[in-house]
């Protein structure tokens, strides 16, 4: 058995899958025996049931033979997220608090993959609660990056995004509050998409309204993760804040024309320092948006205060969803979570009540800064993936970092402005690090997103090259 | 002059209007005629640019005259409510530390009414900053009911239901956190309908993700209510958390056949006091349910914490909107609102997490209760209209009230719902004040919810009651 089929695209996958060219069973199984083959040295996926994926995969060629309709994923395997609750299998938050959490109901966003014909075999591993960008845990340790194995992948989608990137499966779920979809995508070469707050419903939820963390699809290319949200996305009142549109509004073809769209390149990137690589690989991307007919200009919108409220909005949520861990588990709890929660117990109501409108302030100058610009676009993280045993970068260029997730705010300050942003992957370092262009569209236009990531990815192609270790491990 | 022009539904004046069978500047004359007559006794519109008015009804005729595209509002009369920006024009919020404020922008409320028609002729009477729902301030002084000018009218859209019932205009905006658009029209037999959060995008906003204030619309009827909110209603990225459906959906017939259809009639009403004839002339209602068909049955949704929610998101909203006020013009806010922002002052981040947890799951019980019923129906208010001297009932039934908030419960529970709700006429106490109910609809279903109160409405008809004072006084 070949592992050709563990690097198609989804969507060929899945129209082989409809088209009867291959059963559900055979890339069931290839796609195990490629987790079987790398997954010992990744360590992306923590929990897996293989016995029961097969026998999902059995019964969804079954009800192919017998001409049931099937949904867009139909027969495609999918490892979620270890914070998605999954019904009967263990879901960790990658705390050991959760160890041997079993969930009895599924999270809506599995409950919809599994609806589309998603075959879920396990889940993706993720830091504590989610916490930081880079995915190590005390249960199941640290996930490594497949093109350099002392690397980090990010985090905190970092199980998705190397599952992913080894081929392991077609399609991955993810969820973002200050980058975690977009940097392991980044630090993978693979796509991770942040879609607008209620694009994909949460449920359940603790906080029905928040809007800073959200979920959304990663894949290896635009179109797979477009066809993912197609099958997140749409409206359910489990969710009081969930958008109307229907999710299959993203299954259209996404090609346009792009000639003449304005698009705004965070050059100076409000002063935040970078790898000097980095800047310079994604720098170097804006002649090919000017190639899909773009007029890229030098130019960036005033996001003063998106530090002050991610912070404390982050802080705040930490604080009110993890209290009860933190009076009765507090020494199985990391550091950087203790600190975060810690910063929670101190803000005040009036405190809260100044970050919202400063929050406000920014929505609306990023706004009318975007009514000129269809897009932003900016390196997604401002580092290379680095040593896998380092919880965060402590400095970049010179720079100390003052927190664990000061070396982020690339990506949380897109967070704060509530607008949709993809990583596409865009380059590799001079060691062969791959390195990622983040694309933000304007206020929920995450077609626009998905349809430009598409076209640019196009252009360059980068999603095509493998890590080197997958094709050095036999496989077969 | 007869002023019959100024009792006809707005659908019907405005179908007039643009039949060309009456003009405009008619239409104006009369309204004005009106307000000169009547609002001395009543004081509902506290700013009028008569001048200007009639200006705008002329220019309205021009335009009719030379076949230009006309919304729907075309050439109606409105005030707005002083809690809404008005280019040009003064708006106090009710309150001395803004008695000269003329804003250089209208809110996008105010654009929207005018861009259908509407013709912008002053500002109603609030309570200082929108607190409480007894119209009076310093500014301007009380606002009286036209059914007994010794009564409240009720708030915070207070000037806006007087105006209405008085016919001195046929439509009105207004708002509500706490019930201003419901209790107001509840006193005075007119229709206030709070829609959904994000059904009419509120801007400028301090606050844009906030969804316990919401705008909408007043008017003597459903219908008329359903009109003025299809001109109110639409997306404007102008709001973050503005619904995508657009406003000429509420354009269409209201008909519907109610057969079969389940009400939850809250009976218990949460254990709150209530004057008993309130409590009897609504419960008489539930049989004209019937004759529409519906399936009343006697049964409510738990709605534990809503108090403590409500009360603390509205202590934490005047805080942050009023702290700058508060430090400036201490002296010049009312002790209700001091006590408002004081409580907010005490607020932590933690209770506020709390709180949102509270909220979240108290919105997840009322919508699994709400898979079971369409419809959930109560009383509006659970008094009569008080003593317009009194600033709040200080006791219900023998029960003591806490605070000056504390008899607005069967409003204020509701709004922390999210539902959408609307308070239509339903009957008169034996002294001849109004009483209405109060149609709760499920997630998101405005138009439901205007639909039956529509249906309702036709059984009814207690809205063709008009104040008797306005025929015993001479506008002719």
């Amino acid at each position: 058995m070949s592992n050709e089929l563990c690097w198609l695209t989804a969507r060929e996958l899945a129209r082989r899958i409809r088209a009867r060219e291959v059963s559900c069973v055979e890339v069931m199984q290839a796609h195990l025996a490629q987790i079987e083959c790398l997954n010992p040295q990744v360590n992306a996926i923590v929990t897996l049931d293989a016995d029961g994926a097969l026998k999902k995969a059995a019964d969804a060629d079954r009800a192919l033979a017998s001409g049931n309709v099937c949904g867009p994923l139909h027969g495609l395997p999918i490892a979620h997220k270890d914070l998605q609750e999954t019904r009967g299998m263990r879901t960790t938050y990658g705390s050991p608090i959760y160890r041997d959490f079993i969930p009895d109901v599924n999270s809506l966003l599995v409950d919809r993959l599994q609806s589309a014909g998603a075959l879920s075999i396990g889940k993706t591993n993720v830091p504590e609660f989610g916490a930081g960008s880079q995915t190590f845990n005390p249960v199941f340790g640290a996930t490594r990056n497949p093109y350099d194995l002392t690397k980090t992948c990010g985090g905190s989608s970092g199980g998705a995004a190397v599952a992913l990137a080894c081929g392991m499966m077609p399609i991955a779920d993810g969820s973002d509050m200050g980058g975690s979809l977009r940097n392991p995508a980044n630090f993978c070469n693979v796509v991770g998409f942040r879609p607008s707050p209620g694009r994909v419903p949460d449920y359940p939820a603790k906080f029905g309204w928040q809007t800073l963390s959200v979920d959304g699809p990663m894949a290896r290319t635009v179109g797979d993760a477009a066809l993912v949200l197609s099958a997140m996305a749409g409206p359910d009142e489990r969710s009081p804040i969930a958008l109307q549109d229907p999710g299959e509004l993203f299954a259209r073809p996404l090609e346009r024309d792009f000639k003449g769209a304005r698009i705004a390149w965070a050059s100076d990137c409000w002063g935040l320092p970078f790898e000097p690589e980095v800047r310079r690989i994604v720098d170097a991307q804006s002649r090919v948006f000017e190639t899909l007919g773009c007029v890229v200009e030098q130019v960036e919108p005033d996001l003063s205060d998106a530090d002050e409220i991610f912070k404390a909005l982050r802080a705040w949520s930490f604080e009110a969803s993890r209290s009860e861990d933190y009076q009765n588990h507090r020494s199985q709890l990391k550091d950087t979570v203790l600190w975060n929660i810690e910063a929670g117990q101190t803000l005040t109501g009036p405190q809260l009540g100044r970050i919202e409108q400063k929050r406000t302030a920014l929505y609306q100058r990023v706004r009318e800064f975007m009514q000129a610009y269809e897009f932003l676009i900016l390196p997604v993280s401002q580092v290379l993936p680095f040593d896998v045993n380092t919880p965060y970068p402590t400095e970049i260029n010179g720079v100390p970092m003052t927190t664990y997730i000061d070396w982020m705010k690339s990506c949380y300050y897109i967070s704060v402005t509530g607008l949709p942003a993809i990583s596409v992957p865009c380059g590799f370092s001079q060691t062969g690090l791959p390195v990622g262009i983040q694309i933000v569209g304007r206020y929920r236009d995450d077609w626009g997103v998905l349809q430009l990531g598409n076209a640019y990815e196009s252009e360059t192609e980068c999603w095509k090259k493998q890590p080197l270790f997958t094709s050095r491990v036999s496989c077969v």
